[in-house]
């Protein structure tokens, strides 16, 4: 198993990877001094129920805690202010307290959703993130949880640190190959904004990343995560530097507006997103090595590169505007420098976007 | 004008109370470094608008501030989740960001829906409580934000500091009798838990302050926050010693639920639990002067001490078990030790408690 901590003082937590790590929950959620006389409520999705639940139920009942079970559909939908008051329903029912934890047993809508439910419940109880997708190795580390509003993603949530993030990747061994490479869409961020030698190295060991092999996968995920932990330890609340970890949202996000969150993937929104970052790091002043490795990192996981034809940019620059990282008016950006090192741009030209945007649709297409 | 301050580390705020303070907002928001260049929405109630939405939005804008506003039902029932999304949905058409400020225009229920929308709003915005009750010197300090659930009140919420709290005086002297006695009740338990002068003091000030007399009042809401800002400062989030401003609220709370949130005002309720609770002490080992000097202190400004007699005690003490404030099966009193000073009591028995809600009923009628 590995491990490694997320320093936030009093708030500090752990991050265990490894296998069979659901098996022992138990014992681990012991170690972390979550109360065994008051009731945990399991949050996850149908698809992962089927295979999860009740081995996470069992082992945790088996070291005597009592595990009410709350399913969600599967899907984005879920993170909605409605499901979020079943949520709560749920913990009332199960007889939650202030002692109790809520864990989160899924991917990032799922721990999203049961990460806002403990936030808010009796002003904010414990949570455990029990990740099981590759993207949520990002999700589930630094505390961001939110619903969606009909008008905008994300925008109903808090800031609030799990106590234990319990990483299995027995989880992940059965994951589709589209959800593989859009999970490590987010590795591949973290390597772009702090590690160049990680970028190499995810290059390198593509192909065993893709086969998911536990060692070479449990390595990246300890990397991605440590570069998560790092950033957010070192600004919680996204006051400055955590804005990095953007890196490709801005467009990503836009992209998934226009396509109403279902046509893309996160993974592969960002993707795309991270590619037009790269584009404009080297209009101010990149080297072009920037945009290159970015471009080959992000092929050698099979992600796309480029923005299919039909996405009208009027529709892109309009969705972008609409973005909550555009503070009192003006745009600001996370852009290349070098590998492995990003800034936060302010003042950003809207044009300039506009033009990158375009260009992504004459990338080579991608499907 | 009287200023004291809440001391939080970098969450420290200003309570400013005096006449005339909304004709000044303007020039007190730019002092507090509120941005002009972002919206704010003041969320207020029907009745407080038709009084005193304009001058304050008319004191914003004449600062340069751009001030959308949003008015919801009077009374408890817009406490919900349906309300919360519709004052998020208000954000997100006034253009609210990151540096936007929520601002809360009314007594404590705007105050609580207003503040966990800030609260919630882009994971965090800023929040100004105009408080327009005298029961709102007491919700407007100290951070705790929440929405009700069918299944129980407050249930939904935050620990969410505003950045100023605006107190005008002027604003109160329009207040029916029933919710001065009743506003006065918190007044009352800042006394009884942490100063026995200011318990005389009320006590002899009484008539005065049923008067609204500005100078009696805004001394004794200087009062009431100065304690409740120093019991905040000690504990914000209410791991230990913030508990103790709960005196009369378990009880009080019970009663609240069975009378259905309508027939009894939230301090008349709390003052009949402030009694209970004096019992209690009492029968644990305080002296009688406890009991004698509450219920003293309660019928001078006007408050009920004992219980309607067809509340059914079966039903209340229902309630109380469900109450949120019972971590892992046992029952937790605040409870007077003398006149000024109150402990946190663990494992007090449910038949005690029960003893007492009947004796509650034999009090002398208030009716």
């Amino acid at each position: 198993m590995r491990e490694l901590t997320v320093n936030l003082g009093d708030r500090s937590y752990p991050i265990c990877i490894g296998q069979g790590l659901i098996r022992r929950a138990g014992e681990l959620f012991a170690e972390k001094a979550i109360s065994r006389k008051s009731p945990l409520l399991i949050v996850t999705d149908e698809n992962v129920a089927d295979r999860w639940l009740e081995p996470l139920a069992a082992a945790l009942e088996a070291s005597g805690y009592a595990a009410a079970r709350f399913i969600v559909p599967a899907g984005e939908k879920s993170k909605s202010l409605d499901m979020f008051q079943n949520v709560i329903t749920a913990c009332l029912e199960a007889g939650l307290d202030r002692k109790s934890a809520i864990v989160a047993l899924g991917g990032g809508v799922v721990g999203d959703l049961a990460g806002y439910a403990a936030a808010s419940y009796m002003r904010g109880i414990r949570f455990v993130q029990v990740p099981t997708t590759i993207l949520a190795h990002d999700s589930s580390v630094g505390g961001k949880v939110a619903v969606n509003h009909p008008l905008a993603k994300n925008i109903i949530g808090a800031f609030h640190q799990p106590e234990l993030v319990l990483y299995d990747l027995d989880t992940l061994l059965t994951l589709p190959p589209r959800e593989v490479s859009s999970g490590l869409a987010e590795v591949v961020k973290h390597g772009l904004i702090r590690d160049a030698g990680f970028v190499e190295w995810i290059v390198g060991h593509a192909g065993q990343l893709l086969a998911l092999e536990p060692d070479v996968l449990g390595h990246a995920l300890y990397k991605g995560c440590s570069v998560k932990a790092e950033v957010v330890s070192r600004d919680e609340r996204e006051n400055g530097l955590r804005a990095i970890l953007n890196l490709g949202h801005t467009i990503g996000h836009a992209l998934e507006a226009v396509a109403g969150y279902d046509e893309l993937r996160h993974g592969e929104a960002i993707s795309i997103g991270m590619i037009g970052s790269a584009m404009l790091g080297v209009e101010l002043g990149a080297p072009l090595e920037v945009y290159e490795t970015t471009k080959r990192a992000l092929e050698s996981v099979g992600l796309p590169v480029a923005l299919p034809e039909h996405y009208d940019t009027d529709a892109v620059m309009e969705a972008m505007m609409h973005d909550k990282k555009f503070g009192e008016g003006r745009m600001t950006f996370i852009v290349p420098t070098a590998v492995g090192t990003v800034e936060i741009r302010n003042g950003i030209e809207a044009g300039m976007v506009r033009a990158i945007v375009e260009r992504l649709k004459r990338e080579e297409r991608w499907t």
